[in-house]
């Protein structure tokens, strides 16, 4: 007889745990328990079944507990909470939510896999019947049923993270009017505030009524206010304001809890007590660029763990180098992804660093389906150590993002980057990667080649009259530039120095920054000493609501509600 | 007043050199010389003019000599041949194919881009009309003009590689009949022979007619004639067999010629004059892999050339840690990308390696457009650095192949890749990385926790008799299997363990390899010790029209015209 590996929770990271065990311990008794009535559903493609891309629910659940058991020889008791856990003896207790009767099971190894629960506010209404939130297929079901069944046209999505940003796009593409509110100035944080932009102008370009810089006040049965008492019609609420780890059954056992609120393990995935593992959105891991706990609620990194812990049983070790976040988003057209720190968390965390913001584009510009890319990358200051990228775009930036998380990993630098020999084919790239594009800017900086401010610094050079020289062409000068700048093509530089002040900085601009550059680096040669590159150039500026006075000659860009 | 550059060709490396020392060199006097009529245009574009994609043929053209002149103070002079290097003078010889006038340009470093030349066979008709090469802009519009004019309706496309794969789509998407001749077994060479089997499907799939193991004999104006005596109808004849390096000029100046027939240059890619530097597809360049000199004609490696020699002119060193080859094409529907090694150039080097074979989704099974990506990764024996990857399928397999591509550079493991945190978004990825899928396959078999064959040995097992056991479940069984494979699938084998031999070996496949694997590992656990997975599975044995005769159930597959 083998071992008898108890998981709680049947989810990715529970699941992959017992998967993992029976293929190292055909003998082991394995049981699984889940309080709810599926195990090993596809959490992160829930809200896909709201704008019916998903048409059919059960689709989303991916195994069954007659599946485990026949392939698997895995015991998956759903509908099973288990309610508390007697460490001394080796047991739990578990409830049978079907029967309501309580009964004791042994193990000899425990893992913990139960999750994180969607933050619900003590508010007016919160309870109310339309009111929902998502963590599973019953809560997506129910949520799709009400929508379907009272005829809904109306959604407020509270939160701006992955999850509300997601279920925000799926009931617009269901035909619904959708408000998206957001407490903080932008949604989605592991990007920076100006790439935040392109995914704010996303969600109202297709319709999205999006509120920053305000949070919910109360519910009602047909609208909702918020802080700011602005009143917003809601026959359907979502809260996804965030997650909590389910650490109840843990903090009861007596295992140790982090400093982030989640369960403590070690390199292995051991709470305090060696019996007992735990993995997923339930603990804290740590963060190998921020050198400290941190939490991540992502299925790569619990699949990851859950093998681990696995392993450990089976006394084979894994190595454990800490997390640094990758992920990713099909928001609309646009794709979006991250890795790592960006520029605000590595500040927040005291990291010397600097960015490049870089819009080349993402095929061959005379290829089908060819735009531009927005891509930053984040560096630490001097050292080139790469920490982080975030990349938005139509075309597939999640591959750009995947190549940074990697470098990353082996602690690879700007050096690193610009030599990267990546794939390439005028239907899929172009010859100079953005990646390698980005290197080539970031090393340019970090060498001090030339002097650079970033876009968002844009306003502060207008108002304080600052000269700014548009490198464009006449004709995309015309069609729309900012208010004080003077149109000095790079075709015409040459001609035009003595335009160009000696006794004063000087900041240039083009579309995507290539060619002003080129001026940046000729006036740096002819003796200028106070020239400057304004990164993201005018595809950057083009991009801020921010700017709207700025700029004459452009639509005006509406990118939330209640912007000042 | 600055150096005086000069560069002979004016493509991409050439125009590259160019820019770079104008950035680092406002004062450089910087002249460009080209034979043909254009500077500066996608090489990598051509193709796409034959079908249409890429409508117009003046967009291939990037710049002009004018926009060089403007905007970056750069000579480019079009038709203007370099006919002799005279080195102690540090002078060039020009001749203006326009005047037929020769003169001469002093340089203080010479820059020699002029590319690599489609080789010609001499064999009776290579110089009729109706045959053409492709290189430049001029080129393919003469071919285009051809077609159009005499209103071509059958192509033969000679050479399988790269421009020949793509000349052959293209001019297929253009409506016309087309057969593709290649001298090897396979196209595409960065790819291996199993590999190799899922483009061949793909063109003829697409109606291309495929000859494989057969050479160009002789060409008349309605067909041409292979070796083995076939007539293929033919009122174009297009030769894609390879290039030569264009070492002429360089060779009668003395300059030193590698091994490989191609300039020979040292770190910052000066010849062995060290006032002339040589880039691009006339050089020879180190293989970090093999540890040899060896070729490569990609773009990418051809600009990183131009930057680092500008750079060296002006004492900026440059890392150059020899190159490891990465590329992608897209056909018709597919897409395959490769770097590094495959287990052919890794055998032929004497590399000791081993490499795994898996299919996995390239997305989230129950989203739109998830489909198998067939993924090989290579890696060292027994160290398990990684040495190379392939992948192809519908999806985005150049995003893993440059995931590959950067955890080479930076010498990383099996270990590093299983580690690694890519992005994921059910529209967009798996949880479970293709990458980091192959990865934990190949960890598998390094740490000898089961043995394998290949899906290319299957032959070898039926002929031999040896036991098969296909894990599927009965209904997929049924709808086409291996000849004397026997159905015991997984969720069924525990019952069934009587029928599984003990005294003999037993090879287990499944559709993609998870179920087999499952079941491989459980049966080593129980004390089997004659156990193999297939890798590749069902879905690789799918693939081969090798495997016509040994699979019912499935329709013949035909991959090329004189399979055997």
């Amino acid at each position: 007889m083998g071992k008898k590996v108890v998981i709680v929770g049947g989810v990715a990271g529970g699941a992959s745990v017992a998967a993992r065990a029976r293929r190292l311990d055909e003998h082991a008794e394995i049981i699984m328990f889940e309080k709810g009535p599926h195990v090993s559903f596809s959490n992160c493609s829930l809200p896909y079944h709201l704008s019916g891309i998903v048409e059919d629910s059960q689709k989303l659940v991916l195994m069954n507990p007659e599946i485990f058991k026949k392939r698997f020889n895995i015991e998956a008791r759903v509908r099973q909470e288990v309610v508390k856990i007697n460490r001394k003896e080796k047991t739990i207790s578990v409830k049978n939510l079907a029967t309501s009767e309580y009964y004791e099971e042994t193990y000899d190894h425990l893992v913990l896999s139960p999750g994180a629960k969607p933050m619900r506010p003590n508010l007016e209404g919160v309870n109310n019947t339309n009111v929902f939130t998502v963590r599973n297929v019953v809560d997506i079901e129910k949520m799709h049923r009400f929508i379907k069944t009272e005829k809904v046209q109306k959604a407020a999505v509270i939160g701006g993270g992955f999850i509300g940003v997601e279920v925000a796009e799926n009931l617009k593409l269901a035909g619904l009017d959708v408000s998206l509110v957001e407490f903080a100035d932008q949604v989605m944080t592991p990007f920076d505030y100006d790439m935040a932009q392109i995914l704010h102008k996303e969600l109202v370009n297709h319709g999205v009524e999006l509120i920053l810089n305000d949070g919910l006040a109360k519910i009602s049965d047909t609208f909702i206010e918020t802080n700011s008492g602005r009143k917003i019609e809601a026959d359907v609420v979502v809260l996804a304001i965030g997650v909590r780890p389910e650490t109840t059954l843990a903090e009861e056992a007596g295992l140790e809890i982090g400093e982030t609120g989640a369960i403590k393990v070690n390199h292995h995935y051991q709470t305090s007590d060696q019996n007992i593992y735990a993995v997923g959105d339930a603990i804290e891991v740590h963060h190998r660029l921020l050198n400290k706990p941190t939490r991540l609620a992502l299925a790569g990194p619990a699949l990851k763990q859950a093998r681990a812990a696995a392993d450990h049983m089976y006394g084979i070790p894994n190595r454990n180098e800490g997390v640094i976040g990758s992920s990713s988003i099909h928001l609309f057209d646009m794709n979006a992804a991250a890795t790592g720190l960006n520029a605000r968390t590595a500040k927040d965390a005291g990291i010397p660093h600097d960015s490049v913001y870089v819009i080349p584009g993402d095929k061959v510009g005379l290829m089908p389906n060819s735009n531009p890319m927005h891509f930053k990358l984040v560096y630490e200051y001097p050292t080139g150590r790469i920490l982080g990228a975030q990349a938005i775009g139509k075309g597939n930036v999640d591959k750009r993002i995947d190549v940074i998380a990697a470098i990353i990993k082996l602690n690879g630098t700007i050096e690193d980057l610009k030599d990267l020999e990546l794939t390439y084919s005028p239907m899929l790239g172009t010859a100079r990667d953005v990646v390698n594009h980005a290197a080539l800017v970031a090393e340019n900086q970090l060498y001090d080649l030339y002097k650079e401010v970033k876009v968002s610094q844009v306003r502060d050079l207008v108002e304080s009259n600052a000269f700014i020289i548009d490198a464009r062409e006449k004709g995309e000068y015309q069609s729309g530039h900012l208010k004080n700048a003077v149109n000095i093509p790079l075709s015409e530089f040459r001609d035009r120095l003595g335009e160009i002040p000696t006794d004063q900085p000087v900041y240039i601009h083009c579309r995507s920054g290539q060619r002003s550059y080129n001026m940046v680096m000729a006036l740096n040669n002819l003796g200028y000493e106070n020239i400057y590159n304004i990164s993201g150039s005018y595809l950057g500026i083009n991009i801020y609501e921010y700017f709207n006075d700025l700029v004459s000659g452009r639509e005006k860009i509406v990118t939330h509600y209640n912007f000042k």
